[in-house]
């Protein structure tokens, strides 16, 4: 049996700002360092071997996996970061908390973004110093393919390549993979794995810092699939996640 | 200018407690986690933007490196990690402190093994648990590659093929690049960019978390190298790693 487990990371400094982050470089809260080793905690307790792991270029998702491998006595494992699994890129929402960019836009402008997989918010500047055209980090990036705002359906559609190209072949020698990531990400290929229609996936609040383990069968069969922990808690880490705005990730 | 950066992790539990480590897989200290914060600094001060970074498969230096990488706020960074950079292999000594191994093996006996280039202390026993063809993590290594004990000839001979065959190569589309790891591997780096003679290289003893910048031209000319920090520290961390047996790490 091969198993796929995917972990969005913990709290952010901008998620308990209740700010837009998006492919904002912000990094952990001593919480979100507990969440991710407590996620840690639970895969060894279930004994988790991971062959390789994956993961975005922002830090909070790359400390929560360190975290991780690090409870587990697995820092050697291989890990590749992509800016693919990068969070939803929320434009010019980014820096914005909810209380602004309703008074900014309007109460209802801000439902729309948050409910429809489709509408993405507005646009970066390519002159906007944020740009990702203007950073670095993604110089290999064919300019044209860095986003300046995205809706959940963008997200998934630059997603999915790295999960046909690069995930799902990796399976065929590895038994148990990681990705940490973020929750938009992560809804992307929860669709994918669960074929999840657009309406519904954005009411798909994952946990954050709870292991969502999927089983597969040799030849990748889903099996089934199921959250490590306390029922409890994950039930109320799900709600704090539907609680906020959708797309404050 | 190219540049390649050499940082010996900080501080580990067993370098405090004066035992011989090699590939045990041992943590950082307190203290150690404050040397790699302070080789960030200094990194970030000097102004390096790296575009690559090789570690071991010991967790004192991936978590080195992770410290790092986190002050320069390059978490994104690709890392590579591999065995062929891990610590000398110290055999059967692996787990003994110096009082412990002269009672065991006679004084002049350990001189000979912290001194000389060719000389390998006592092997583990294949079926140790502690022998490297049982660990997963060296799964992916022929067997006959793995070391049961290691001269520090042995360690230069296992590094070399990584250094000749991926570090080198990828110099070729990067400008700065760094390399955190221990202090016999990186030795064994140092004697091949300096010259240095078999018996010379055993009285080097490079400060731990302290970055050692090498220089080159566009075509990998050595043009100079240097430590980056205090020169009253970086001589007090010096003598600390030469008043220790010189295989303690």
């Amino acid at each position: 049996m091969k198993k796929i487990v995917l972990l969005r990371h913990g709290q952010s400094q901008w998620n308990l700002e209740n700010r837009f982050t998006g492919w904002t470089d912000v990094g952990l809260t001593e919480q979100g360092r507990l969440e991710a080793k407590e996620a840690g905690n639970l895969l060894r307790e279930a004994d988790f071997h991971f062959d390789q792991a994956y993961t975005s270029y922002l830090k909070r998702a790359i400390e929560t996996l360190h975290y991780v491998l690090d409870v587990l006595e697995q820092d050697w494992i291989n890990v590749e970061k992509t800016w693919r699994l990068n969070e939803r890129h929320y434009g010019a929402l980014q820096g914005l908390n909810k209380a602004q960019t309703a008074a900014k836009y309007g109460e209802g402008q801000v439902q729309i973004w948050r409910r429809s997989y489709e509408v993405r918010p507005p646009a970066l500047s390519i002159k906007d110093p944020r740009a990702p055209q203007r950073d670095r980090r993604y110089a290999q990036v064919p300019p044209a393919d860095l986003p300046l705002s995205e809706s959940l359906a963008d997200t998934v559609a630059r997603l999915m390549p790295y999960w046909e190209g690069v995930i799902l072949p990796r399976m065929v020698d590895c038994q148990e993979i990681l990705i940490a990531a973020h929750g938009n990400s992560l809804r992307g290929i929860v669709k994918h794995l669960k074929n999840i229609s657009n309406q519904d996936i954005v009411s798909l609040n994952l946990p954050t810092g709870v292991p969502y383990v999927f089983e597969f069968t040799d030849d990748m069969v889903l099996q089934k699939d199921y959250f490590l922990g306390n029922p409890a808690e994950i039930k109320k880490r799900t709600e704090i996640a539907a609680s906020q705005p959708k797309s404050s990730d």
